[in-house]
């Protein structure tokens, strides 16, 4: 299978899934000194056990992204809920 | 509305209170059934103590709005962080 195939074929299973239920959680810190401890990537696992509470989450099914520029960090998680 | 133009509607708005340090949690919830309990409400508060563990936070600084349209619920906490 060549790599193109396997693309395809990602993009086939992905609008598939299109229907799925999703989580979004983006937590953006606004500073005006950038010198400052960044303190998200701490908080990332305790949002997720908060979710966790109300929703089943599989550790694979989420997938955590983080932003940083000059004045602002911005964590962002998104989760493929369970049927 | 996607969560897409929801961020880009809330672009526009943030432009004007540069100067203060912020803290900006969105947590949005894609749905395919319309008729399931919402649970965002109810996980407000514990995401506010779980930051309150990294930041002090009068609750006074915090602003809440929760948004439904039909396949999408979101909350949005806007925290203005002590200088």
């Amino acid at each position: 299978m060549s790599i193109f195939n396997y693309f395809l074929k990602k993009e086939k299973t992905r609008s598939a899934s299109v229907a799925k239920e999703r989580l979004q959680i983006i937590v953006a810190h606004e500073r005006n000194k950038r010198l400052q401890p960044d303190y998200l990537p701490l908080m990332q696992q305790e949002i997720i056990d908060v979710i966790r509470k109300y929703v089943n989450i599989d550790s694979d099914q989420v997938s955590v992204q983080l932003d940083n520029t000059d004045d602002c960090s911005v964590l962002e998680l998104n989760i493929t809920l369970p049927e």
